[in-house]
């Protein structure tokens, strides 16, 4: 059975985004690209701005199931504010098309990826293109975290089918 | 010229909101109420509800401008992202419907409208029901303090003019 996972790197004016379809062990690159916010628009308009773009992206792609980059919130309140801020427009889209939304922190997705939760950012955009067998990466490298996610959601969804045996 | 103005006092799982039409120097209350996200549903679902709730709210008293309350962001990170996650879902539909959206913090909201920017949530209700008339006030007291936003953004709108002239 074919499933399709759209995976998300969130952000309030870039926001990444990659698609892949996985059937058995098997996984293979739909689309990837990110989402720009127009620069210096208020908060409001920026937000607006990706929610109907990612709006776009679902529509057009239809994924069973979506997974988002989770937060490794640090001392910073204000900046976890801002990241709230792109996350729940995002996650607000996700949810009105009925996707179940898993979450990942970054060092689930590095190990996951490349064995490595500290693996720094061009190692796993590496693995994610021997992974996804492509012969040129996809950029920026958003894009590629966030096709990142959608492989860890995969090998994680099937982990669980076999725990579950 | 009439304006309408819509109040919001956001969160993840309660969001109060207010609409008030002005004119001149009168106000009047057009609908209060609470949106309430189902209780204990994924965050996704939840931000999706009050989405969809919030867009029928626009979509029936078509404000020309919102207010949103802002965050006293305190030393805690995780609770400024569920608060972010909250305010970036609502702002994402303001966003979408075109709305100008202002933002007002706590301490400013109770001064323009109890006269102390430490009044208490009771009194700033009871000078909600006082400016906009009321006999009865609205409860729960989520959707007084969306009322009371609207009514700063009112009175600040007010004053700007005055200063410009």
């Amino acid at each position: 059975m074919k499933n399709r996972i759209l995976g998300i790197d969130p952000g309030t004016q870039v926001v990444g985004y990659g698609v892949i379809e996985c059937e058995g062990t098997s996984m293979r690159l739909l689309a990837a690209d990110v989402l720009r916010a127009p620069k210096g628009a208020p908060l409001a308009e920026r937000l607006a701005h990706i929610s109907a773009a990612l709006e776009a992206v679902v529509a057009k792609w239809q994924p069973q199931c979506a997974a988002v980059e989770d937060v490794f919130v640090k001392a910073d309140p204000r900046a976890a504010l801002a990241i709230g801020h792109g996350r729940g427009a995002l996650l607000a889209v996700l949810g009105r098309h009925g996707l179940l939304v898993a979450d990942y922190p970054p060092a689930t997705i590095k190990r996951s990826v490349a064995g490595n939760g500290r693996a720094p950012k061009q190692q796993v955009a590496r693995m994610v293109g021997t992974i996804l067998g492509l012969g040129a990466l996809p950029t920026p490298l958003d894009a590629t975290d966030a096709l990142a996610t959608a492989i860890t959601h995969s090998l994680k969804s099937r982990t669980q089918i076999i725990v579950k045996k």
